[in-house]
C-alpha cells in the first residue's frame, strides 16, 4: 500500500463504526473514481465544516444566523421542544407535524460522564421563557439519562409558569406485542387509551 | 439538515456499503471535529487520487513509476504471482513469504459481466515472460471465475514453457472441520499431505 493511500485508509478508519477493513475498501474505492468526484467528496466535507454554525436562538446546526425554522413566521413560537441534538430535532421536523419551534440542548445530564446542567444550554433555554411561552415539549430520548434531564427540567421550568410535556411512550407503530421489551410494554399498558 | 450537510451526507452514501442513516451519523461526526482534522481528511481524499498511479511493470498502486516491489532488487523476477487486484497483493505481502515479484490482471475473466482476456492485463503478462521467469504463481481469487481466469491463464502460458502454478486449497489456519464448507472440506481430503 502507498504511503498516500495509507494515510486515505488512517483518516477513513477514525470515522465512528469503520474498522481497518472497511476503510482499506472504502480508500480504494476511492481510487477508483474519477479526480472530479474525489474534489467534490473533499470540498463537501471542508464546505460543510466551514459553513455550518449553531443557530443563535434554538443551536441546532444552520449555514444562517436563524436557522430555518427559527426564522419562520408561521411557526409558533410558543411551544418549543427540546431536543438533545439536531438529529433529534432532523427526525422529528422528518414527520411534519410539529408546527412550534426547538432548543437544542447538546447532550444530556450524565454525571457519570461529567455532564451536569452547566454543560448543556440550559440558561439559553430559561432565557427563551419570555412570557409568550406556553409550552415546552421535552423531547431528549428515551434513556435513563434522557428521563433524569427531562424531570431535572421539569423541575427547573415549572416555577416560570409554562407547561412542561414529555413525548409519549408506547407501542412502535408495526410492531408486535411479542417483540415488544417489557419496559415499553408496561409504559403501553399503563397509558392506554380509550378508543 | 442545512445543504452543505446534506452535501456530505450524499457523498458518504455514494460509498460502497454506506447507507443513508449511517452517512448521516458520518456527516454529524465530521462536523464535531476540529477544522484541521477535516482539512486533513479532505487532502488526504485529494493526495491518494492524484498521486496514486499503476506501476509501469506490475500494473499495481504506485506513486512512483515502478511499485516498491518492482523496484526492489532483492526480489526474485523469475517468480511472478498473479493477482486479480492490488488488495490481493498486499494481502500477500503481508505474510512475508513471497519473494518474487506480481502481476496485477485488474480483475478476472467473467462473460457474464462482459469481462474477457482482453479486458485484464493478460497481453502485459504474456510480455514479461522473456525467457528468465520460470514460474507464474496464479493467485486469483477461489471463486469460480478465480478459478476459470487460472485455468485460461494455465493454456495460454504452458507454450511458453513456465511452470504454472496455483495457490493450495484447504483448511483455513484455526478453523474447525464442523464449520468448514464442503468443498473446501473436500478439497482437503483429496490433497492431504503426508506427515
Amino acid at each position: 500500500m502507498t504511503p498516500s493511500l495509507e494515510r486515505l485508509v488512517e483518516q477513513f478508519s477514525k470515522l465512528p463504526s469503520i474498522g481497518r477493513k472497511t476503510a482499506t475498501r472504502l480508500a480504494y474505492h476511492v481510487l477508483s473514481l474519477p479526480e472530479s468526484e474525489v474534489r467534490l467528496f473533499a470540498s463537501a466535507l471542508i464546505d460543510a465544516k466551514t459553513t455550518v454554525k449553531l443557530c443563535s436562538v434554538c443551536g441546532t446546526l444552520s449555514e444562517y444566523e436563524k436557522c430555518d425554522v427559527c426564522s419562520d413566521e408561521r411557526r409558533d413560537s410558543s411551544v418549543i421542544c427540546v431536543v438533545e441534538d439536531s438529529r433529534s430535532m432532523s427526525a422529528i421536523e422528518e414527520t411534519r407535524e410539529f408546527k412550534g419551534v426547538y432548543h437544542v440542548l447538546g447532550g444530556v445530564i450524565s454525571p457519570l460522564d461529567g455532564i451536569g446542567p452547566e454543560q448543556l444550554k440550559v440558561k439559553e433555554l430559561v432565557r427563551r421563557l419570555d412570557g409568550t411561552v406556553k409550552e415546552i415539549i421535552v423531547a431528549t430520548n428515551p434513556s435513563i439519562e434522557g428521563e433524569s434531564t427531562a424531570m431535572y427540567l421539569k423541575k427547573l421550568l415549572a416555577p416560570h409558569g409554562v407547561k412542561v410535556t414529555r413525548l409519549a411512550y408506547g407501542l412502535q407503530v408495526g410492531a408486535t406485542l411479542e417483540y415488544a421489551d417489557v419496559s415499553t410494554l408496561s409504559k403501553a399498558i399503563e397509558r392506554r387509551t380509550e378508543l
